[in-house]
């Protein structure tokens, strides 16, 4: 089949562009000696998750329990860290059946959520991992003070069932001095309490190039950096060509000659703005911009005539790749020019 | 089971307000003297659609040909109108399909769509009712001017296997005027070339009490109306005890005392603000906002302590429930407190 012929709109995932993206950043962090343990929220697909790690990454991360199911029915995944506080016996109980099929850890920033796991782990075989969650400045989750980081360390060692795995943060861009410091000071509080801290789990996309930035960190979380988007490029994170995930769309009004609709609106390329005008890049057409969305439409405008015609297929590189993913039952893999097969999104919508 | 006993996330869908909401709005439009034909997009769930129509709605609208097909197979719905131009073989195949088991009708705003329908369906028993997408001040699609719309009325009643169906537009607010000198326009050069007008739908759920303003309008469109959200509650167009649908959602972090994390982001909240601040209001909390969503975690901030304890579920109406329900394979439907049933949201995700 001709990319002409797939039904728009579609998601379409370029594997060449995918491999290369995997293979250059497991090099830049095998090259920086720091594991890469990358976030399969971005393509929610087990089949790359398994290209990331045959590449060299140490394991997967997720956000939600449902979404480390998928990975390992799916995908046979074998080492898994839920980034997320688990609160609520269904998702305790969930988690203890993964704990016996993978390699599991999971993170929390507060004494409730780690009772719940001591209480659910204590007569089991083998301990589950705890990271001490830390908000280095996201105001997110995470304990706000390197004293509080290890007083929770200090319980997470006490209780039974539970053995303490080290510090994450997901770390906002550009505060690199102030990271540095919290977690210097919250490992040094921990380890002075005769407790070892053998992970710290940094991470995100935007200072994805800038990894030496926090000496300390041990791992690196990442999701984007598998398919690239518009936000990326417009930090020069990467190039046009390195972006793998493109929406297929087709004109279908040209209602003035500057304005133009496709029949891709926020259901496919969602609202996320990012800080960015405008709702995606269409690919050979720098100078037009997608004004608005609406569930099904989106809106071009040109200064001048857009060059654009009824029937006319164009390719769109989202603000924002993982949202994206999280739209569609299916992608289609291509390379190149070439289509090579549906491909369900198995972890799509997983939100328990 | 009681709702509290519901995972988190999850969307809740009232069924005693859902059908408040539906009898109220078919009173409102049978005592104005006009048809409602409620938009599937909202909800998505063709026994609600079934709710409508038994209610007294003439048939209902599909912005795609893939939820006209679930609507049909899934609902039996037997009257359909689907508001989008249809371009490219594949989907005036299913086009035809649909056509042979339903009355269906479709917009168009250009020739190419036109012809398009005319070489599909010029060799079927029955015609195509086509009508005429007119832009009226919504800069989406539609014909610009009032003698485009005649032109293109004429061209759909020259062609083989279509059948001129009327006027059908998207009215942005408070341009009725200008919108009643656009339909009449068109109406008068339709009509004086010979060809009757029998339909002018008009629709939107910002100006759903004033149809009166646009007294031309034979039928009116509708999506939201049957759930309301956040928007309408700002607008007044609703209370907040009209507002049938809610995301349940567990506190997961208190990180400060003026703040909270919840375990809902932008995949089920969705990152539509529709110009508001904050992605949601919390029932019950007035003074706190949802001030930042990722995926996966809502961020709730208040001007002094939140109040909010983890473990704690809340119940949030988001500022636009259509996209809410195309985030979710599932609802759960309750009335009151009280678990109804799962429902699958059947048409969700389709964007073909």
């Amino acid at each position: 089949m001709n990319l002409t012929e797939i039904e728009t709109p579609s998601v379409l995932i370029d594997l060449d562009i995918v491999e290369n993206n995997i293979d250059k950043y497991q090099s830049y962090c095998n090259k920086k000696g720091i594991n890469l343990r990358p976030h399969i929220k971005t393509h929610k697909i087990p089949e790359l998750a398994n290209l990331q790690l045959k590449a060299g990454a140490i394991g997967v991360t997720c956000q939600k329990i449902s979404e480390a199911e998928a990975m390992i029915s799916e995908g046979g995944i074998d080492d898994i860290l839920i980034t997320f506080n688990i609160f609520g016996q269904k998702k305790l109980d969930r988690l203890r059946i993964l704990s016996g099929q993978v390699k599991l850890s999971v993170v929390a920033d507060n004494i409730q959520c780690v009772q719940g796991l001591s209480d659910t782990f204590k007569n089991e075989k083998s301990q589950l991992t705890v990271l001490v969650e830390c908000d280095t400045g996201a105001l997110r989750c995470g304990v706000v003070t390197p004293r509080e980081a290890c007083e929770l360390a200090k319980k997470i060692s006490s209780l039974p069932g539970l053995s303490f795995g080290g510090l994450m943060t997901y770390p906002p861009i550009s505060q690199s001095e102030k990271i540095n410091i919290f977690l210097g000071k919250a490992k040094d509080l921990i380890e002075a309490s005769g407790i070892p801290v053998p992970v710290i789990s940094i991470g995100g996309s935007p200072n994805m190039w800038e990894v030496e930035k926090i000496p300390l960190g041990t791992e690196y979380r990442i999701g984007t950096y598998i398919y690239n988007d518009r936000s990326l490029m417009e930090r020069s994170n990467c190039l046009e060509s390195d972006c793998g995930l493109t929406i297929l769309a087709t004109v279908i009004s040209t209602p003035e000659p500057h304005r133009a609709v496709i029949d891709a609106g926020s259901k496919v390329l969602t609202s996320d703005l990012f800080g960015l005008k405008g709702h995606g890049y269409i690919i050979g057409f720098p100078k037009l911009s997608i004004s608005n969305l609406s569930e099904e439409h989106g809106c071009i405008i040109g200064e001048g005539e857009t060059g654009l015609k009824i029937g006319q297929k164009v390719r769109i590189i989202p603000n924002h790749a993982c949202v994206v993913s999280n739209m569609m039952d299916e992608v289609m893999f291509i390379r190149g020019d070439t289509f090579v097969k549906k491909q369900p999104v198995v972890a799509r919508g997983q939100v328990l």
